[in-house]
């Protein structure tokens, strides 16, 4: 996760970003409290609206594929790259089948068409998120029709729709922190940590952008192409929503999702883009059902898309999220996808949009269920353990990771904030055949099909 | 650590591994107890002889630095090499000043003269090993004078005194497993988990031979030396001792060492050789009076071989075990070498003793002068979350545990046994100014000259 949290300051010395004071100045109702020196926090933010619509999704082919014309956006140097980061996991949430039973009684639900959600007025729709966006509300309201706006509006959203689901169930309440990123751009890292329900709960916004050395650019872009830029210069921007939720019950799942944009800009001015993503489950103890759940929302939002989606992006996260030195896989997988850029821009950021809103409906259901669930010392000292394999695939492993610690000035809190409250390591820890636990090493061990 | 635990089956499947089974047929007074299907344990056996030796370093000069010529040992296919290995950290125990006023209420002294070392007989000093070594003890016997085999007995005579002294104090056992390496050779580790005083000490040995590829032995020496090898292959031998202690009480501090021997040989009979290793400590609170002692033991060990050696060689051990992502290092240091192939084999292997014989004097003192000391929940939890960094250390940066990892057959177990049982990860976790917890971070963060 947090691929994309990179050179940012380690601390936020004010308030609000220089890129968020236009907002602050305009009266929005966020009230700010400070929990430590150099670090703020939003709260009091109003009740966030429900991001959950129905079907209908509109496909609008905008150009070549990964690629627009010069002049089509207006943003200047606030061009985008996918990099190394493309090559890390990210996620998002796709609502569209929010009526499930489970839902139904637990969570506020305002269905709108898929139409309306980029109709309403910007500063009206910043109310509701955890905290004004990195970018000037301003800016966004005038670039209301780019790209780089709509994927920046849906991480936020993505990110307060998740956060006041978690915080419904837990009781508590997320910590909010907003960060600069000296170079360009920033983020905003929401916290929930050793709440009723989670032992740690991170979903993490970034939206960076500066420049890249075109030896940089072609490092950075997993396929390898060379990119010319104007003087040696390439614009980019990337941003992302990345979180992962460990809850206390071992009988509730981890989650992690993150999805992210990535676009470039060449000499002639035209773009390179692509987006990347997917959710993924880490039950401590494998459950059917849930698992049946789980994938089964994931599949049909992706069919919504293309009928081969769900089929290769399940196989690609079994792939990715495999601790290669056990032998097992990180979780029970979910959707993996890395730079899609057909078959047009719209399409894919659809896919995305999809994805993002089916973080809630993907998961919650779970968290309900498992709520009460009573559990022994022997199953939390087995997510324990468990917890240790998810340390170990996050930090050997996880690119995003790999490169955000690898890339100097990164927010080192928003990169690691992935891991775990609590992890154990136990020498030749191997569970007793036949045992719930050698069940659950089994499926990590030889992947299923789900649905 | 764990720098050459590699290749290895995951499990040992018989009580003896071929090499040892020779030893085990002349009714050796090991005794065999099985932990879990799969796995051995050796127990019961006598108690160890002590190590310790006064002073009296021989120098015999044995040809030109780093190479021997052909026919010199005849061990056939068993030479050695460094290797991606011999970036990781491998250290040793010099004991030559057990006589500390701490040590000598608590640990029973057999001293010895340094030349004796080698002079008593090989299968009745094997007596009071943890285990049998891991080439056959005729075999050993044999080849007395090579270099192989004078350092596959001080690494396990390392492991012997080091686990004797950790078990009088904790109270516990250390499990024995042998487990053997399908290309050749093997190791055997030696684990207290949860005892009394310690969380979790792990002490491991590893004899690995084979061939490599002219590619590979390429990648492999950090010295970037082209090998010729006959008919492309070049036999090498790795081996060395490696361990971490995790004691329970936070005022008691970790350590860590890690001493090796690499040999190679090219096409011409001619064999490249190398040491590396050293000792760190990583207190969960910095003790001045400790930190002098730990350092000031390791000079006194450095300064009867080389004047530069002690200065060196901290310098490098800082550099090392530095975290970059958090800058700062993950202790207090100690002493780190690779690569080490001067003056001579037998005054490199010399100096390599005497740090290895310095293991328990640096920090058995140490354990017994904090042994009662009280603690509150908080520094527990301190001590958790320094936990989190000795992990995050090990997984994103020791090269040893990546070049274990990244090696297809490598016994998991053993590289990962370095790990902490029990780990903490806090976002934004900062202490309070002025706090001890702070002191440390300081420390950590600008470090010091301790002698």
């Amino acid at each position: 996760m947090a691929s994309i949290v990179i050179t940012a300051r380690m601390t936020t010395t004010r308030c609000f970003t220089s890129a968020a004071k236009s907002v602050a100045r305009t009266a929005e109702p966020h009230s700010t409290t400070c929990r430590s020196p150099g670090v703020r926090r939003l709260t009091s933010l109003p009740a966030p609206r429900w991001f959950f619509r129905g079907a209908g999704v509109r496909f609008v082919s905008q150009g070549g594929a990964g690629r627009t014309s010069p002049g089509r956006t207006g943003r200047g140097a606030l061009v985008a790259l996918a990099g190394a980061a493309a090559a890390a996991a990210v996620f998002v949430a796709n609502a569209s089948h929010f009526q499930r039973a489970e839902m139904a009684t637990t969570v506020p639900r305002v269905v709108q068409r898929e139409e309306e959600e980029e109709e309403g007025d910007i500063v009206e729709r910043c109310k509701a998120l955890m905290s004004p966006p990195v970018t000037d509300v301003r800016v966004l309201q005038r670039r209301k029709g780019e790209m780089s706006t709509r994927m920046e509006m849906l991480i936020m959203e993505t990110q307060a729709e998740f956060c006041r689901a978690l915080e419904k169930v837990d009781g508590g309440t997320f910590n909010v922190d907003r960060w600069e990123r000296k170079e360009g751009g920033g983020g905003i890292s929401c916290v929930l940590q050793d709440g009723k329900v989670f032992e740690k709960a991170g979903v993490n916004v970034s939206v960076v952008f500066g420049n890249l050395t075109e030896e940089a650019a072609k490092q950075m872009t997993s396929r390898g192409k060379v990119l010319k830029g104007k003087d040696g210069k390439l614009p980019f921007c990337a941003m992302g929503v990345s979180s992962v939720i460990h809850p206390k019950n071992p009988h509730i799942p981890t989650v992690h999702f993150n999805y992210r944009f990535f676009e470039i800009e060449e000499e002639d001015g035209s773009k390179q883009w692509w987006f990347g993503g997917g959710t993924d489950l880490t039950p401590v103890y494998v459950n059917e059902a849930d698992a049946f759940h789980f994938h089964n929302t994931l599949k049909e939002a992706c069919d919504k898309h293309h009928p081969q989606y769900y089929t290769d992006f399940k196989k690609w996260c079994d792939r990715y999220f495999y601790i290669r030195h056990r032998a097992e896989t990180r979780g029970i997988g979910g959707i993996f996808f890395d730079d899609l850029d057909s078959p047009t821009q719209e399409e894919a950021f659809s896919f995305v949009r999809s994805c993002a809103r089916t973080v809630v409906p993907c998961y919650l259901p779970i968290v309900h269920k498992h709520l009460t669930d009573s559990f022994t010392a022997e199953q939390k000292h087995w997510q324990q353990v468990r917890r240790g394999r998810y340390v170990e695939f996050n930090l050997v492993y996880d690119r995003g990771v790999k490169f955000g610690l690898a890339t100097p000035g990164s927010r080192i809190e928003s990169i690691l904030m992935s891991l775990p409250l609590t992890a154990r390591w136990e020498y030749m820890h191997e569970p007793a055949k036949g045992t719930l636990e050698a069940g659950t090493l089994e499926v990590l061990r030889n992947p299923k099909e789900w649905v």
